[in-house]
């Protein structure tokens, strides 16, 4: 049974393990900083398909496939899938879930997605519903740009402000087994969404930043930690702007986290030499940095205890040409390896 | 702890009481046949607001606010709020979310959104971290004719196989307290994705039935109970077209409904003065039937035992335009008034 600590935090007691992950991206991802840790970088971000919607869609079956199968499972094994992209109506998740035969649940938090499936993984696998239960999240760049944004063919200029939307899915396998030498889930802080009144699409991190800080803030408070506790503390897709405003932000709470932050959308590009301005964004940013490069680290031991918060814009196409402001939410996932 | 039962089937052991529920409604359906059950019928289906999206998201705003307020709780007493609806990238239920004070968890499941998210909120209860949380959802018929279909204005000739999407909002407030005059989940059935070739969108009866009749037969070999166990078995928003084909399916597996059966889309509305072609659709439907007409008649002991079956449709706009067909999904919760 799981134990509520302060407003907004659980404990787990039963140390739902990531038994495994499995990460696939796109080809520009695939030249960046972390080229060598992804599981797989297609050579073509097509995937093969007729549509971009569609080659998402077969992006995040490769990495739920990736995922069944680095775990040793077959699909029968697994108990519930809980995934979530971009799209409207969950295109990509919706058509995954529809190749495979595991029960499905459908979620949406924007680029929160990976935590926020990640949570509800991890309650489902506490509650006993679940033995073998897999989160998972995809984004793409140019499915996301002619939904949220232009189409690609306007060659519309980008802000400086702008992230690049990641291509790329990431899954991972949430199991009551204790298999002793994989991370397990110990606290999870559901964040609440956050509206500071920031209207540009263009200007995500800073939509986004507040929601990380509320929630990064409420974890310590809940949990009377120190950020020093971790090894690492990872926003999912902040950029250079918004992980700048963050630090800043929590340094007003008395909470200095700079020795050991980073910002997933900071970390998977060469800004300077890719082009992506303020750096990655989508739910694939998150997803494929915290399954391979963070996880792989997990393992090794390089690190023993990570906070990872991933974060998201709540907007769609049509709210901000109603006059509506850009909220923000964000979710935060403590993973540890322990002796025991 | 939770038990698995079967392939898809868990059965809660801690009793999760569904101890609130409070239901919104448009004008159209304070008109039909339930018309006395609903807590709140709008006169106006624009909430005082400027855009049909915005008022689906203020309706939404309502009943969760009703619902808190009927379990006479405070927004800080809740720990979660589980919430979902049709719009891209839930405008209803981000808006309504950005609107109060409780942990947030986006879910997307089309029209089953309602036993998506009862059945999440249940394992959040059961795992313990969650001790009140509400699953709750939303549709509009004005939000979603222009978001899936054709503007209002044109004035398309609807169907004789379309249904009429529910204007109205439901939320239930699930809890751990044993409040014993309640009722409570005992067993919940996760979907699979089934896709039977359906292209047509005026067609959601017949893509949506396989799905319902997947998890009923599903729900049935599982726990290896009856139909005649049950004394209400509901799906969701399949309408006359789809009721029908699910009775029909079922007798294939040998599994005979038709004494216990109704569907919420085939009661909400007087199809033949109404209007409404085969009956209503939209999470909102099962939404608001289940949180009224029933709910009531678990309090009043009308009804021991309710197994419903909340159906949804995953399209979007472009995935027929792309070529796809309708995958459709159903989830299943039962509800118990007991002694105990």
């Amino acid at each position: 049974m799981a134990v509520r600590i302060g407003k907004q935090t659980v404990k787990l007691e039963s140390k739902p393990r990531i038994i495994s992950t499995y990460t696939v991206v796109g080809p520009k991802e695939g030249q960046g900083p972390l080229k060598d840790e992804f599981h797989n970088v297609l050579e073509d971000d097509m995937c093969n398909c007729e549509s971009f919607e569609k080659a998402e869609s077969k992006m995040h079956y490769i990495a739920v496939q990736g995922c069944i199968s680095n775990a040793e499972l077959k699909e029968s094994d697994v108990n519930y899938i809980f995934s979530g992209d971009l799209l409207n109506q969950l295109f990509s998740s919706s058509f995954m879930a529809r190749d495979i035969s595991i029960p499905y649940i459908g979620m949406y938090g924007a680029c929160s997605n990976m935590t926020e499936t990640l949570s509800v993984a991890g309650m489902c696998v506490e509650s006993g519903c679940g033995k073998y239960v897999i989160a998972s999240t995809s984004s793409h760049f140019s499915a996301a740009e002619r939904q949220f944004r232009m189409p690609l063919e306007m060659g519309s200029q980008r802000a400086p402000t702008a992230q690049w939307t990641v291509t790329g899915a990431g899954a991972m396998m949430v199991s009551s087994v204790q298999e002793k030498d994989k991370p397990y889930i110990t606290y999870i802080t559901t964040g609440k969404v956050k509206d500071y009144g920031i209207k540009d699409p263009n200007e995500m991190g800073a939509a986004m930043a507040p929601a990380a800080v509320d929630t990064i803030r409420q974890h310590f408070e809940d949990t009377k930690l120190q950020p020093d506790y971790y090894d690492l503390i990872v926003t999912g897709d902040l950029g250079k702007v918004g992980k700048s405003i963050t630090e800043k932000l929590l340094l007003e709470f008395n909470i200095d986290i700079r020795n050991n932050y980073i910002d997933c959308g900071d970390e998977i590009y060469d800004d300077e030499n890719q082009g992506t301005n303020s750096g990655g964004s989508g739910c694939g940013c998150s997803a494929s940095v915290m399954g391979s490069y963070i996880y792989k680290r997990l393992l090794n031991g390089e690190f023993k205890r990570v906070l990872l918060i991933s974060t998201g814009a709540l907007l769609n196409s049509i709210s901000p040409l109603q006059g509506e402001s850009i909220p923000g939410i964000a979710h935060a996932v403590a993973v540890e390896m322990g002796e025991s």
